[in-house]
């Protein structure tokens, strides 16, 4: 029916959405990080994204696909190039 | 004004949304499952989606409605096939 | 900047959502009831959509943006003909 | 991988989106203020959507970008006009 649950993440997942062209997944949590996962090989993409200190609270993807905004309790909104992500771990 | 209440799950409904095409909608439940409704016969479609062993807390549709993301308070993000759900109950 | 704000419910808000064609926002709210607004009268369209039993956590339109489909702490789904509500009070 | 945090809110933030052209993201905070971001500036829009008296739960952009609707633990729901916003400080 699925296949096994992505792992990473290691506090409570609180928001999660595709990108607009359903190849990826990006995952907010109480662990303070952002994540990516990528639907095909059904694994996380490069690395955890590290910035905010407190519990991520909503996460969304631009309508182009390449960047990722979240909100947080430490107050802050973040803008991640997630192309750049990608290109850097060869999968953009 | 509308039918019946959809029930089925057992706790809080946390998160709702519609397919791209409309027909179905997907749940997600403190009682850890995620579940898909039909909306022209206002019935669940197949079984609940379970694997999740914490509170769901967040679902969405794939762009192309055949897959299910959800996030939980186990730490895990899950994709569902749901096309396979629903071939296997000869809805799809 | 804005109109002054949307009254009705009588307790939190805790989702709202634009209907596709912007005409419409829907709201959901812990007072148990989903709302339906009119963006340019900035004033609400019927009445209260009233059947959940419990807080309404998650509200989104259809992409036709003839439903609406609410979750709530009732362990219900319902799913709202909003095109119904619309056609009774000469809206639609 | 990204720039700095965007600064401003004086409380959690609790729900992000973009704008349908990507260019925007709107954000919601327990700080009653909704904020509009500018993803190439990296920076806050004009100034904080003033007029909620408690938390605010949920935001969205309307499908056309000009808008921007809000909810709150203060019962109300606000749209808000972007348009209008950004010609203030000649950003639209």
């Amino acid at each position: 029916m699925e296949g096994g649950p992505l792992l990473g993440h290691t506090h409570w997942v609180t928001s999660v959405a595709f990108s607009p062209d359903g190849r990826r997944i990006v995952s907010g949590s109480c662990d303070t990080t952002v994540r990516i996962w990528d639907t095909q090989v059904q694994a996380m993409v490069g690395v955890p994204l590290l910035g905010h200190t407190s519990r991520v609270t909503s996460v969304a993807f631009s309508p182009d696909g390449k960047r990722v905004v979240s909100g947080s309790w430490d107050k802050t909104v973040r803008i991640w190039d997630i192309a750049g992500v990608l290109r850097r771990h060869g999968q953009w």
